[in-house]
Order: C-alpha cells, then structure tokens, then sequence
C-alpha cells in the first residue's frame, strides 16, 4: 500500500472508533465514504449526491514562477472534479477555499479566478460558496458537488475476476508536459527560445494536458448510466498506483500488457529528448500521475456494449482482473514482473 | 466592508460572468450562494442541504507550538460546523483536506485525529471523505455538509428595520485565551509556572473557549424549526464585523448599547492583567474573534416565543435594527457613535 493510501486508512480509522450510535440512520445514507474517489450520499430521492475534495498547494502541487495562474485556477477545479467522472456522477457545484498572500490578490488572483471560472463554464457548475484567507504561500482546496441516478455510482470495489481493464486516452501526456516545463528550457506559455511558428504550436499542444487538463466526465456518466463498469477510478497518481488501488478496493489483482498501454508516441519535435532518461513512454504511462483518464472494469458480457460509449475510439483494453491479488505487469517477452505502485505519492521519500 | 468581504465579492462577481444558461436549472436550486456563512441547495425533497468550508492554517490561525495538536483537530470541525449553526442547519457529515508535512504523520497527526474525532462524536457527524497531502506546513480545509427542512435555513439577509438584535453567551472569551496564551507565561494545557491547584483549574476554563469551542447548534436549529429568527450570524470574526455584515447583506443598520453587551467579568485570578491594554472587556467583545456564539434578529412579534428556546438565559438583547444603513454603537452615556468593523480580517494589514 502506498504512503497516502495508509494515512487514509489511519484516518477513516480514527473516525470508526467509538462513533455513536445513533449516526446509523446517517452512515447508512453514507453509501460510500472515505477511501474511495468521493462520498456518495443517499438523501433517498431519485438521485444520489457524490462529494469529493482535493487540494492543490504552492510548492506540492504547482510552482509559483512556473504555472501561470490561470493554469493553477483552472486546472485546482477540473482535477476535483475528476473524481466526481470517475464515479459517473454529473458536476453540479463547487465551493473554493482559498488562502493566498495579500501581494496575489491583484493580477495573479484575476487570472487564477479567470482560469476557474473559464473550467467552471466549461463543466457547466455553480460556485455555492467558500472561504478566503491569507498565508504565505498559496493554498487551495476545492470541493465538489455532483449527481447520480440513485445506486448508479460506480466505486472502485466492484472489480471481480475475469473483468476487462480499460483505459482511456493516452497515458503520460501530462508527464511530458510537466518535465518540459521544468526541464526543456521553454516557458508555459508555449514559446521555445530558439523555436519556428511549427515548434511553438507542437510545444503548446505538449503543455496542454498537464496545464489545462481535459477530464472524461461524459465517459465516466455513460458508464455510470449503463452500468457496464464494475469498477472504476480516476488516473491522478499513475497507472501503476490507481491501478493498485482500484484492485485492493476489490480484492482482486490484476494482469495488464505493457504492450497494450496506450503510451506516448514521442513527437517527433522532441526527437533530441528521446535519449533522456526521464522520458522512456512506458514509464511515464506507467508512472507519470495527473492524466485524469478513467481506469474501469467491465465484465465480458458488457464488453460489446462499449462501443457505443463516447469516445469509444479512445479506448483501450490493457488486460484483466485476476482471482490471486497480486498486479502484474506482462512484458513484450510475455513475462510477468509485480508492477509495484510508483506513482505520485507525497509522503514517498 | 472589511478586506476580506471584498474578496469574497470579487470571487463572486468573477463566476457569474458569463455563466451558462444551461446552469439555470442548478442555480435555482442553489438557494443561498457565495457570500452567506454557507451555501443552501435545494434538492427537491422533504430537506435541503447545507454546505460550508474553512480553512485553518498554521501560522495563521494557529501556531505549532503554542496549540496542541487535539485542539486544532477539535477546533477545525466546530468552527467550520458553526457556519451550519448560523443557518439553523444540523450537521451531517465533513470531509477533511489535510495537508502536512512529513514529520508530523506521527504523534502530532494521533493527537489532531483524536481531537477531531471528538468534535465530530460530540456533533454526530460522520466522517465521509477527504483528501491528503504534504506540504511544509499544516494546512487544513474542512468542509461540513448539514440539513435543515426545506426554506427554514436562516440566511444573513432577512433583518428588517425594528428587528431586536440578540446575541448568546458572553462574548470576548476566546480572545481572553488566546491573550493569555500568547502572553501569559501559561502553556495550553492549562498550568501556570507559579500556579496553585486552583490557579491552574481557573486558567483552564479561562483557556477552554479558545482552545476547544462549543457551538450553538441546538439554538440554531431550534430559531430555524420556529421561524424565529429574520437574519442570523455567528460570531467568528468578532460583533463589529460579523454586525456589519449582517447589517450590510439584509440592507438595513443597526443601533446597539454597549452597556447591553454581555462582556466579561474578568475572573479574579486575573486582576494582575486588568490594567494591560488588550483586555479592555467591551473591545474584547467587539472585535475578540471566534466566539462562535451567534447573532441573530427577531421581530417584535417573536420576542414572547423566544423563552423556550434552548439556553434562553445565556440570550441577551443588544439592540435593535434601523433603517438608515450606518451601525451605530450607542455608550453608556447615551452618545451614538459609528461602529466600524474592527474584528479579525486576515487581509487588514
């Protein structure tokens, strides 16, 4: 179990213990509570309420000099939401706690405010409220609110033997673009010191999905909708880490091709990186944390039915849920080696 | 309006440019945004929800070596569940953003989780979600999720002209113990360096409404089931600036007697402190923060009904709201004069 993982479980535990007993009527509407993606309440009408929240700190999370603002804004609310489309739930609301120092309360708080509102349009929510304080650095935390048709949620506990493991997208995009921005000499706004017009443009594309990432709320409502996916979580640490986890909310393992993921095929403008360590495609699909792509199982006799999903073209089968609890990776060699979580995690040292 | 209030404003302003139609729908539901002590929204059915956030940040409403760990877990869920007390809602559930760094994922974390875990026993909240992370500071955003039956949450907006303005419990309190703290070579566990047994019990109660506040949840939920009450608040900030907010969010002013004002009697064990300036009694209950107590109006008509309410002994009235907008503090010897918002803004310099 990876650090965050084992902090989460200390805390849902501190939290079990001694709890009254009259809270059952309330952990009963609990349907779903810490450890997973977000909280599913059910109030008992037709839909039920899913909640998650998620900070996005200065310094952890994004870099003052680096991240333009209105990055920061816009990606803090769509990465919240995120866990809401792994759920299949609809966005609806959000509430912004924001504590920043008095000197970026002028043109650095207009963009980052411009970032979010832009993400808040585009996902069609209402902020409700929050807070607003000051420190040094910036910090922020985002909650938010969405629907789904009453037991729709999909968590990611219901994985069972046999399932397919799908995933969606391309993996290791937001990767690329973050070590370019900290190491490839380019600025975020897409110009490279010494690039053509053409170089520009491919450098901008390259920094899209880790500034202003794009996440798959449609796919993971149609699942939700449709019941296909017996499990499914969002692709915020890395494949090998959400992976992991999704399979220990199961308990079962799981059986993925390295020659199946669908890892970055290099552009050719970033041909002179090639021989970089930190830039193999396999490990950044394996690794590299922030793609917001949905990871989701679908039993086999739901299989055909996917295509109708959207985005369906964007899918890709990378293997199965096995019986043993153990997560293998299958090499081109067709050998297995344990993949082990190493992905982002915050406490790893 | 205080620094912050303006913040608050400019947030909002930024997220109702532009928004889309298609949102038409959940922004009615959402009866009460940004702006209030938290959001309403109105599911359809029998409830609606409630909705806060707070953040609480070392170095800004704490200190790592003056607070122990339990009562910053204790108090970053009461005084995040206090905004659903303004409403009159009952708390439900709360989600935890945590961020910290490293080196206090041992004792300091136990201790903080017991404190929290208590607040929420004592609440019957239920834990449902939240997310961790490191960082080089404790950074703690709670979000409080609550009910209240339908329409009956009180907002800050219903004070009409004539209204009588109560306010419960003694005020200055939490600002006396964290005067003492910060200044009177005392430690938070309650013992003076030169304190007999009975000092040292006196200071601990002197300590206890700073360190581990109790809210006014049954008075809340109780004015809200009888309608009772147009307009309410707590009292986080301190009576000047959360009065004026109120004041200013219904568009009326208000006239209040400081001879009313239920200040502190200073104990006796403090008499060396009475000639200090910071513990003028009636400052300290003017501008002394987070009191949690509430402020809240009621209409001539619903005087009378107000003796059955939960604590009615510890409600004292302290004026009454008028028409003109100024808000006016009236002395003992019956001299108005304007009262400006002096209380905790993070972004006064």
């Amino acid at each position: 179990m990876d650090r965050e993982s084992k902090l989460v479980e200390r805390i849902a535990r501190a939290f079990r213990a001694g709890a009254p007993k009259k809270d059952a009527k309330h952990r009963a509407a609990l349907r779903l509570g810490i450890g997973d993606d977000a909280a599913i309440i059910s109030p008992g009408g037709e839909n039920d309420w899913v909640f998650s929240c998620d900070a996005f700190l200065e310094g952890v999370h994004f870099l003052a000099k680096t991240h333009p603002p209105d990055s920061v804004g816009y990606k803090s609310l769509v990465r919240a939401t995120s866990d809401l489309a792994a759920m299949g739930a609809i966005p609806r609301y959000f509430l912004l706690t924001l504590a920043i120092p008095a000197s970026r309360t002028g043109a650095w708080l207009e963009q980052f405010l411009n970032g979010m509102a832009r993400a808040a349009r585009s996902m069609k929510m209402v902020l409700a409220g929050g807070d607003t304080t000051k420190s040094d650095k910036v910090s922020i935390s985002v909650n938010v609110i969405g629907e789904v048709a009453r037991g729709e949620g999909v968590t990611r506990s219901g994985a069972r033997p046999g399932d397919i493991i799908y995933v969606s997208g391309r993996l290791g995009r937001a990767q690329l673009g973050l070590d370019l921005l900290l190491h490839g000499n380019i600025r975020a706004k897409g110009s490279s010191r010494t690039g053509t017009a053409h170089a520009v443009h491919a450098l901008r594309s390259i920094l899209q999905p880790h500034l202003y990432p794009e996440i798959r709320l449609a796919l993971g409502a149609w699942l939700a909708k449709h019941r296909l996916a017996s499990a499914m979580i969002d692709l915020s640490d890395g494949l090998s880490t959400d992976l992991t986890r999704l399979c220990q909310a199961s308990g079962v393992g799981a059986e993925i091709q390295s020659t199946a993921i669908p890892s970055l095929a290099l552009p050719a403008a970033l041909s002179k990186y090639k021989g970089r360590s930190g830039l193999d495609p396999l490990q950044m699909a394996l690794n590299g944390g922030e793609d917001y792509e949905l990871l989701f199982t679908v039993p086999p006799r739901n299989v055909k039915k996917l295509r109708e999903a959207p985005g369906f073209s964007q899918l890709t089968p990378i293997g199965e849920v096995t019986r043993t609890k153990n997560v293998v990776l299958v090499g081109p060699n067709g050998t297995p080696k344990p993949l082990n979580p190493q992905g982002w995690d915050p406490f790893r040292r």
